[in-house]
Order: C-alpha cells, then sequence, then structure tokens
C-alpha cells in the first residue's frame, strides 16, 4: 500500500511532503501510513500571507459576518464527518472517541458561532465592559474596546485531538478576526489535513484565513511580531523550549499554553458506597481511563478517596475497567482502542514504572491482556492500569508525573482539608472533579482548590443525567490551568476570543466614544427624528435618534387609582405618615411602575408600524422620588441596534425620565423588536 | 550630614542596611542622602511570613471588608502625605510631580475600594461572568469564579512614581486577597519606605499583608511557586532578565510586566492653528514632555502631526517650553525639577545622541540652560529637548529609543493612514493620544492603531475642561501595553484585581453552584419562607427563600383600562388584527407594564416594614404573550444580599411570571433596598 501524502498549505498552495519527510505509522497496526514533511516549506511567506491578505479580509468583517463564516464551516464539517471518522481509526480511535474529536470540535464551532451573534456585536469593535465616568459632567468619558491583533495566530496542537484540537483554536481566532496556522502534531496530522481540505474546498474563508504546516514548523516562531499569537497544547517539556525562543521573549509575544496536567477527582466524604454518587464516580473515573485510551489531557490521573473507602473505590473501578473490551477500534465491540504510537506505548510504560515506585499496581498488567481484533505485538495497545498509593503526602512522583495513557492512581485522605491539599499538589491542573451531594463539601473544595484549577467540575444525583464528564472541555467554560497546566486559557465563551483581540482603553467626549463603539453614550449629542422613531425601520433609525416627548402630570388620584387596580398598596404609596418615616422618600410617592406605564403611554406611537414588540427592559434605576404633583417626560433615543434575523432586529433605547425640574427621576435601556 | 538609613520589612521585623548597602544621592544635589540594602535578608522567610501569615489573613475577609482597609489606608496616607511631599522634593520632584505620585497614588487606592464595595461582593467568591446553561433542563450549569491567588505578590517597581506605583499595585493585590513584597527602585527607595511604614504604623493591615524590600531582592525569584505573581515596572531590558529566569518559566508564573514605550500624540488634521485642539495638543504635548522631567513611561515621545502643521508645531511648543523654569523643585517658580539621578542624566543624553542620528534638534540646549536655585553641575538638571525627524518612514531609532527625560520628536504625517502607520511603528506601547474635533478621525485610529496600545486618549473642546490628560493612567482603565511595552495589564478597576486571582470554571448542579456563588441559581432549592418575605430584615433573609404568589387572571376590560389611563395605545394591545399579523403575538396582549404592575400587586406586602423601596429592576425579559383570560401568577426568591450602609442593603430578587399553564411569561431581576 502507498503511503499517503500528507501536505500543507502554505501561501495559497498545497506543498506535498519533499526532502525531510518523516513517515507516520498506523496506531492499530504498526505499518507506515502515511507521510508528513517539507523543509522547503516557506515560513515567512506564510506569516506574510496570513498577516496582508488573510488578516486585512478578516477585519473587513464584523463579528456578525464571522460568526456566520464559522456556522456555514461548521454545518459542511458535519456533512463530511463521514470521511473524518473513516481516517480516524487509524489513530486508535474508537467511535466513540471519534464522537468527541470530529462532533466535538464542530460542536464547538456552532457554539462559538451562536455566542458570536448572541453575545457580540453586528461591528468591528467589542465593547469591553461599561463605560467608565472620569469626570463629574460626564465630557470626558472611559470604554474599553477590544480590536483583531494585526497579525496570525499560529497553533501548534497536540496528536490527541487531530480535529476538535484545530477547531477549538480555530473559531475563537476566526471569530476574533485573526488568521491562524494550524500546526499538528505529524503522528495525526493525516486527520486534521483532510479536515482543512474540506474547509478550504468549502470556499467560505477568505484568502489567507487559514494555511497548514504538516509536519515541522521550521523557524516561524523567530519570524514573530508583537501582533502575533503562539497558542499552545502539548507538552511542559515542548512548551518551555518555545516559551524560551528569544523573540516570544523580546517582544512579549502571547503565549498561551496548554500543557500537563495531573487531574484528580475526590469521591465526597458523603459519597459512601451504596449512595448513587459512589457508583457516578466509578462510572466518571473509568471513562476518563480508558476514553481515548487515556491520551487526554483532562483524564483523571490521581483518584482521591475517603482513607475508609479507598479498598471499595478499587474494588469497584477493576471491575469496571475489566469490562473494558480493548482491540481494533473499528469494531463495535471495542471499548478501548490503542494509544497513538508505540513511541507513546514506551512512554507510558516507562512513566508507570516511575509511579511504581511509589505505588502499588492494583489492576492492568502490560505484559499480559487481551487484545481484540488487532495484533498486539504490533499496534500501540496498553491495558488499563490502576495504581495505589498509600501514602501520598510522601510522595511526589504520584502528583508530578503524567503517564499519557490509561493509567490513574487511588490516594486516600483523612479529611476533606487533606483532599483539597492533595489535590493541589498537582501544582496546577486543567480540572479537578468532585462527587458530592452536600453544597457546603463543594464550597471548601472551591475555595480551597479554586486557586490551582483551571476547572473544578461537581456532579452528584442532581446533575448527572445531564453532566457533560470531567474530561470534556466545553466552549462555554474556560479550558487551561495555572502552573503545570501552562498558565493559559482558551475557549470560555468570548473569554477565548479576546485573546486574540487587544483591549485597549478609550477615553475621550461622549460622541468621540459614541463614534469607535457604534452606540449610543450618555452625554452624547441627540440626533434630530425627522419622524417619530417608532415608524421608522430599523435600517433608519440612527443611533442617537431621540424622542423627547411632551410631559404628564401624576396626580394623587392617579397613585391611589393605580393601587387599587394593581392592587399594589405598599405603605410608601398609601401612607405618607409611614413614607416620611422612611430614608428614601419625602412622603407619599408614586409607584415606580406607575411611572414606566405613564412614560410608555408618552412615547408610545399607536398605530401600526415597525416597531414589533417590547420584548424587555434593562438597568432600571429609580433616581428620585415623583410626589402626587410632580410631571415627567421622556427622552427616548436609539443606543444599539443588533439585527437578530432577516426581518427585524433589536433595538436597545436608553430612556431617560425627568421631572419638572430637569430631575432625573429614573433610567433604563428599553429593548423593542423592529422590522427591517 | 548623616545618611538615611533605608530599611526593609521582612517577616515582620524592619531590617536596617547592612552589609553591601548602596548609597543613594539627592537629585538635586548630587550629594549623599541615603543608603540602602542588606545582603543578609532573609528572602525565602519573607515569602514564607506572606504566604502562610498574610495570605491566611487577608483570604479570611469579604472584598468588601478588604475595600473597608483600602479606603482606611488611603484615608491614613492622606493625612500624612506632607511628610512624604517634603522628603520627595529629594527625588528631583516639584510640588505639582509630588500631586501626580503621592495624592495620584492615595487617588488610586480610594478608587479601588469604592470599587470593591459597588463592584464586588460582600463574599470571598467574586463571580466572573453569568451563569452558562450547560443542559437542557438546567440540571447542570456553569459559572466562572475567581479566587485569591494563595501565593505571594512580588511587586517590582520603577523610580519615578515611589508612592503610586507602590499604590497602584497594592490597591488591587490587597483587594484581591494577595499579600504583597513591594520592592521600589533604589533611587528612590526613601519615599516608598515612609510610606510603608506609614501604613504598617497605622496597624490596618494584617500581618504579612505588606513587606518591603529596600536594596536588592536577592534570589527571590528564585523561590517563587506557581501560586505567586510577579508584577515589574521598568526597563525592557531588565524585564527581559527576569522573564528569563528558570523558575519563572518553568512553573507559569504569572509576569505582568510594563517596561518601555515610545508614546505617540496625533495632531490631528483638522485642530489646524486657530482651532481651540491646535492649542490644547501643544499644552497637552509640552506637559507631557516636562512633567517629572520627562520621566514617566506614559510621557509623549512622538509628536505625529501633519506634515503642514510640523512648523507650526514646533514653533508653538518651543514657544512654550522656553516658559519652563527650571530649578530646585522646592522653589514654587519651578515647573520641571531634576532628574532622579546623575547616572540617568548621562542615559538621557546618550539617548538623545542616538534620536540626533536620525532628527534635528529643534529646542534645548544641555549644555546651555539655565537652573534656578540649584547647582546645575552638581544636580541632574536638563533641559526640555525637541527633536524634528524630516523622514519617519526611513527612521527607526526614533521609534524605538526611549529616552527617560524631557525629550520628544516632531514627525510629519501624509493622511491619517500614515499618522496610525507611524504611531504603530513603536510596536506596542502604553498610550497613544489624538487631539481632534472629529469622530469619524478618532474611529479611525482607534481600528487602526487598537491592537497597538495599551490606551489611546482623545480629547478635543468637548472634553477638555475635565480631561485627565494623555500621561495619566486612571484605576478605572487599564494601564500596560503590548509589544515593547512589556504585553502587561494593570489597573482597569475590577480587571487588575483579578491579575491576583485565578479563574476557575465551576460546573454543576444549581444547589452546588449557589453554595459556591453565595447567590441562588437559576433551577435552585427553593427555601420555603416563615413569613412574607417583606416582613423579613436584610439579616434574616436566607438566599433562595421563595414567595409563590396566588394568581390573577388578565382580563379584556384591564387591557383596556389600562391602555386608556396611561395612554399606552400600541396596536398589539388594541387592535386585534394588526398584532396577528405581527410575529410575535397571536392577536391583542396584555401591555408588559400591566403585567409587571400586577406581579407587583400579587407579592407585595403593603404595611410598613423592612423593605424600604424597590430601587429598580434588571434583565427583564418577556418571554410568551399573555392574551385576555390567561391568569398570571409570580415567585419571587432571593438571589443575592449585598449589605451598602450601617442601615441597609441591596436584595436582589429574582422574579418569574408564569400562566395558568405553568409557561414563563416573563423574568427579571428586581432591587430592593432592605433595613438590617
Amino acid at each position: 500500500m502507498s503511503l499517503l501524502d500528507v501536505s500543507s498549505f502554505a501561501a495559497g498552495e498545497w506543498i506535498a511532503p519533499g526532502a525531510g519527510a518523516r513517515n507516520i505509522a498506523s496506531a492499530v497496526t504498526g505499518a507506515p501510513l502515511a507521510q508528513a514533511g517539507n523543509d522547503a516549506l516557506d515560513v515567512q511567506a506564510m506569516l506574510a500571507y496570513a498577516r496582508d491578505t488573510g488578516g486585512s479580509a478578516l477585519r473587513a468583517l464584523t463579528f456578525h459576518d464571522r460568526a456566520r463564516m464559522i456556522k456555514a464551516l461548521a454545518t459542511h464539517l458535519g456533512q463530511h464527518k463521514q470521511a473524518l471518522y473513516d481516517l480516524s481509526f487509524e489513530t486508535g480511535a474508537t467511535q466513540s472517541d471519534h464522537m468527541i474529536d470530529i462532533d466535538g470540535g464542530i460542536g464547538t464551532m456552532f457554539v462559538f458561532a451562536s455566542k458570536g451573534r448572541r453575545e457580540m456585536p453586528d461591528a468591528k469593535v467589542y465593547l469591553d465592559g461599561e463605560v467608565e465616568q472620569l469626570s463629574r459632567n460626564g465630557t470626558f468619558l472611559g470604554q474599553h474596546i477590544c480590536t483583531p491583533l494585526q497579525g496570525v495566530a499560529v497553533h501548534i496542537n497536540a496528536f490527541n485531538f487531530p480535529v476538535w484540537g484545530m477547531l477549538e483554536k480555530l473559531a475563537p481566532s476566526l471569530l476574533a478576526g485573526v488568521p491562524a496556522i494550524v500546526k499538528p502534531a505529524t503522528a495525526t496530522c493525516y486527520v486534521t489535513e483532510l479536515a482543512v481540505r474540506l474547509m478550504l474546498d468549502s470556499g467560505i474563508l477568505p484568502a489567507g484565513a487559514l494555511q497548514l504546516v504538516s509536519g515541522g514548523l521550521g523557524d516561524m516562531l523567530d519570524h514573530l511580531t508583537m501582533q502575533d499569537v503562539v497558542s499552545f497544547t502539548g507538552s511542559a517539556q515542548t512548551a518551555l523550549k518555545l516559551r524560551q525562543n528569544p523573540v516570544i521573549l523580546e517582544h512579549s509575544i502571547r503565549f498561551v499554553a496548554e500543557q500537563d496536567s495531573l487531574n484528580a477527582s475526590i469521591l465526597g466524604p458523603d459519597a459512601i458506597p451504596g449512595t448513587p454518587e459512589f457508583d457516578l464516580f466509578i462510572k466518571e473515573v473509568s471513562r476518563e481511563m480508558t476514553t481515548k485510551a487515556g491520551q487526554k489531557c483532562t483524564a483523571v490521573r490521581r483518584i482521591i478517596t475517603p482513607e475508609s473507602q479507598s479498598e471499595a473505590v478499587i474494588e469497584a473501578l477493576s471491575a469496571r475497567l475489566a469490562k473494558t473490551t480493548i482491540g481494533d477500534p473499528r469494531l463495535e465491540s471495542t471499548r478501548m482502542g490503542a494509544l497513538v504510537s508505540n513511541s507513546q506505548k514506551r512512554d507510558v510504560l516507562e512513566k508507570a514504572a516511575i509511579l511504581a515506585t511509589e505505588a502499588t499496581p492494583v489492576y492492568g498488567n502490560p505484559d499480559d491482556f487481551a487484545v481484540e481484533g488487532a495484533d498486539a505485538e504490533k499496534g500501540a495497545f496498553v491495558p488499563p492500569m490502576l495504581f495505589h498509593c498509600e501514602n501520598p503526602d510522601a510522595a511526589s512522583r504520584v502528583h508530578d508525573t503524567e503517564a499519557f495513557g490509561p493509567v490513574s492512581t487511588v490516594m486516600g485522605y483523612r479529611d476533606l482539608h487533606h483532599a483539597v491539599t492533595l489535590a493541589n499538589r498537582g501544582e496546577g491542573s486543567l480540572v479537578a472533579s468532585c462527587i458530592t451531594n452536600d453544597p457546603e463539601v463543594a464550597r471548601e473544595v472551591a475555595l480551597g482548590s479554586g486557586a490551582y484549577h483551571g476547572r473544578i467540575y461537581f456532579n452528584n444525583r442532581a446533575s448527572m443525567k445531564e453532566s457533560t464528564g470531567h474530561g470534556s472541555p466545553l466552549p462555554h467554560m474556560v479550558h487551561g490551568g495555572p502552573g503545570r497546566a501552562g498558565g493559559g486559557e482558551e475557549l470560555g465563551g468570548i473569554r477565548g476570543v479576546k485573546h486574540y483581540m487587544q483591549r485597549t482603553a478609550i477615553q475621550g467626549s461622549p460622541d468621540i466614544l459614541a463614534a469607535i463603539g457604534e452606540q449610543w453614550v450618555p452625554g452624547g449629542s441627540e440626533v434630530a427624528a425627522p419622524a417619530h422613531p417608532f415608524t421608522r425601520k430599523f435600517g433608519e433609525l440612527a443611533i442617537g435618534e431621540t424622542l423627547n416627548s411632551p410631559s404628564r402630570q401624576v396626580t394623587l388620584e392617579d397613585i391611589e387609582h393605580f393601587a387599587k387596580f394593581t392592587g399594589d398598596t405598599f405603605y410608601a404609596h398609601m401612607d405618607d405618615a409611614a413614607a416620611k418615616r422612611n430614608p428614601f422618600f419625602p412622603g407619599r410617592v408614586a409607584h415606580g411602575y406607575l411611572l414606566l406605564s405613564f412614560a410608555a403611554g408618552l412615547f408610545v406611537e399607536p398605530n401600526e408600524g415597525p416597531v414589533l414588540a417590547n420584548t424587555g427592559l434593562d438597568n432600571l434605576r429609580f433616581m428620585k422620588p415623583v410626589s402626587a404633583g410632580d410631571s415627567i417626560k421622556v427622552r427616548l433615543s436609539v443606543k444599539k441596534k443588533t439585527p437578530r434575523n432577516d426581518e427585524y432586529g433589536e433595538v436597545r433605547w436608553h430612556v431617560t425620565l425627568t421631572n419638572q425640574d430637569d430631575e432625573k427621576v429614573a433610567e433604563y435601556e428599553l429593548l423593542t423588536m423592529n422590522a427591517f
């Protein structure tokens, strides 16, 4: 059988393997499968192509444009996922593993597409936080913005998730507006290459937005600038080497790393045998050990149980692991496939031997285990291996040695403080978990352990039906961890997009901030409305377009009538003496909801028109009480416009109610849906 | 005169200078003034004292406790600032410079104290963002939290702001709950030492929260762990050396750097001579050149003007600089004092000579200028020096050489794109400014230049009376910049506090998240109220305490009556046919405000009691229309409690309106003030 040629995609051209190419073996058979790498790859041309062609094209789009593009890419990949499944078996992965890698990667893109539309503006500037009042009269204000870096994102990925690993970095980069150069680990780069081909062939991406290096990166990192980002997933050893790159250090180039992690799972003191939590713990730990044959940066490496439960846990876990059929990942009966390569297998066995210096093997013998449908000697198979460390306080290697396979160590704790201390001995991890039905246990773990972990996963009888698993990074939640885990953060919704943008503090007058942020800012100029704004379509309304209503007096009869009609006879509205005793009121005052209702009466245009519905209201604050005899009037200004679909968009109106002395009575933001 | 002994404060003891101490000279006279440093300082004991004693004590407090502590420190320093002024003259600083350093530093603490009370909870966990829906039925949710790092913050500060430089790092550290070891630059450490003495003597801080190294840090950085943070301000050269520290690299230790910066100020194309903006530009640039004798990391180093205006700018600026009286900073007539030291003076003159290879000196002769009341030969005096670079595209040293004194270079631009390109040639700066009255100019600068600058300051006739100056970092806005500026971020309100906390993604059931976040979470258990919750005081109310109201039918008469009473006759409420044509409604529907008002009627307890006022409402969303004949009922749950003063606190209630089929009609959060 001839070798698969795994190409690179550089500066608009597919470059086949050439001088310096390396062979890649099948994980299942050990036979040569593919070749990748070409020493002649022009990495400087790739960087220039990304920056000049890809970056400009992406920055010309809005966040919503880019979100639609990501959704289209995800849809396209979804239509072709069978081809990705077929190829991925060669990496040793089972169909369940594919669901994590391929479907998980596509799902991550869908979530970013959706969050991009819902949580980012249809604009080129992202507003980070609220306007800051920097002056007494409000003529000088502050606003933080995020704009895309004008360089390239270099994504260096690990072998274990050739599709998800690429897409979880690519989606936030593209949403930010930054082109990417993807460098997958060579061992599984043939799967990534197929996914890249599918995306490029779809024609959805602008030229230069995505390039691929199959094989080595050459000296690409030496040519980076302060506008570039490196996002790395892999070993601590490689990360350290890259971190020391003089160009990266000298130019403060962003280096986001996700590296080693000795993830812990704690069995809560309440979760004794016989509880749903005990069974859940056994199930979760066994799944985390065997999924992807334990080649997951989030896999459970340390099983932290009450000392009294260690034996029960070892027994239950061993029984469950014994049911894990190992073999050819294409077989439906197979529960665990192969490691990615025989060199990875040697590494896992070496690390297991190190663990054995501090812990007793209690399950799994790498020299004696069954493999179904494949040659155990040729393929990179290992059995699940469980250790028991009797004295985890005195141990160190069980807390710092990551055997990147189906290997985990049980260790006992005396009390919850001890459990937290042991979890923290990992010196920084991607995830810790705790199975408990006691919220106070959860609180103690979160407070004691939060600073050491990027994610803490709790599970119990209430959440177990819908929980997503200790080991699953979700696009909504940050993925990364301090210390040994690399100190980086990926995902986390829009947080992950910000890694590819620069946050800039903007200071200036309201009109300056409004022009930059594409939304009205308090103190900004009023744009006179050529007609009642409710008669104007979404596209016609200008930011700052303002209606000033006539005024209406609020009478005592109004207050009494409203109280009777609604049933809201709160004493501040009904009892002058009681209201006077209150620190907020001069005496009986109008209901807040009466003011809102009268305000609507003052600004609404009643006839059928482009305003379809009042969908909500935000940030209402009552600032000054209104007494009987006072008058109110309304100022209504278009603050922000966000398209929602092909028919209508959301208009956010800033509303100010003032009294007869022009004092602010209330302020809020009103949401309407307006037809295009 | 005997030398001032500048001590360190280590592990609870003041340690006087000892072996290895260095002399410090007065900036004004050049004469020896003080001595600092002691080779015997036990840095490991300091680290242990901070972690074990200081950290535990700070973490036992809530954010509000720490905010009150910071306010008390600021108040105490304010009461003793004259002593700080008196000593600070020796650094070469004038009384105006003291206002920036000493009053500015104290003001920064007040802002953090205030933001800590207003924007953080009275709790030990900070919630970062909203709850994430991770499951269809809501039994498994996500929430990001921030908890304090369990290590120590090592603050390495620059010589130019011995007080502000310490306090702007200390306030966010303490608010986060992390103890600090402060290491000021030796040249001005005697001022920092006095400020530290004042704070420690006040007795406000718990033991271990603050320590001081006067002199060298020894090998402290080699003993850091992944729970520590280094915050550095100083030269790029020193930063690079520290970044390369193997311990920092290997353990991914946070390293926040604020280093060199070739800050630019752009004169907008509209700001021609005769406009208020032109005069403003001259004033701002001249002030930025001469304040602190130009020893500000945010000073304007590059003056970017339309080519046609370069001559006018040079002329006006030279005229203004000519009025800058240089001399003894104690003299009231002095506008610019001395550089911090004669070695700093030599460095500035060397850098100016480098600039002179690409730019023509147009103002200021260091060999011929007047100094009032001091010996120009002995003190570290230099005049303001202005250069003009004719060809800034071909130049490189004017874009990368920071003369840390009153030195700046004028360069011309052809069009705005060229101006942005020149500003970005600094390859990362702390701040750029643009003086323009044209919002579109501001927008182009922000979009083109945002990715290169940590802050962009706009000013014009609208904001000039209240603006705070190009060079002033404000506690509300981030301070730091990408690339050459170090890639770090400080300040920025609560963002700056997060640098000393770990963000952790928490996943679990609603009750687990509620216990950790100390607030009610959708889907969480209802706590039965022993009485109507409006009759219960702030302290009595439990998180999750819930009232379920009876239901009320909404009739067509109610809708018609409400419309007539309020004047809100919007067609969706009045015209069945028109409402049916609308994509949101089945026909005539009740007003949203009618529902809110009826809801209040259903849940309000009318009698005088602990509820003082309804102060606002957030996140109202109408989810399903209510037609005549439908019924509504209300669920009201205590979501969150925040003390506001000694008399009352804010209660945030989660409110859900459902109809007769238990479908959600509306959801919102209601704010009340409740007496203690």
